[in-house]
């Protein structure tokens, strides 16, 4: 599966969001992340990051689709992501 | 087309492209749009939206695809989508 991952976390666990995410995701800019992800591997997340946050303050929105999709992305001004590697 | 748009404006701008984005889109969270946007009208929010930012500073990423597609949104924590009519 493709993925778009946004989340909108309070500062105080911001860091650790973001240091988790990577290991699975590549940050694409400030709160998203893009990649794809094995179904189980994305149950994983998921649990795990309900570890990290807290639920009543924080979002996270998980957009996924079939990697056979053609999905088209494009950027006005800067390309702040850090892989070539995304979708 | 279904289109996610996130954005990294600077502060000084920010006010005015979400203004802008509401127009076209649905708000999602912080600096994250969905919707569902012809190409003519895709069109349209880019010309319109390199107006509004610094492109030498800012960075907008629009991912786009077919409305045909199965597009799975799973939300963790809170909802803070405005309305009901998203993706």
């Amino acid at each position: 599966m493709k993925i778009i991952l946004v989340y909108d976390v309070n500062e105080k666990r911001v860091s650790k969001v973001l240091k988790f995410l990577r290991k699975f995701l590549v940050w694409v800019q400030n709160s998203v992340f893009e990649g794809q992800l094995t179904y189980s591997e994305l149950e994983r997340l998921k649990v795990s990051l309900k570890k990290l946050i807290n639920e009543k303050e924080d979002s996270v929105v998980i957009f996924s689709f079939s990697e056979s999709i053609d999905l088209k992305k494009q950027i006005i001004g800067i390309d702040k992501s850090e892989d070539e590697r995304t979708i």
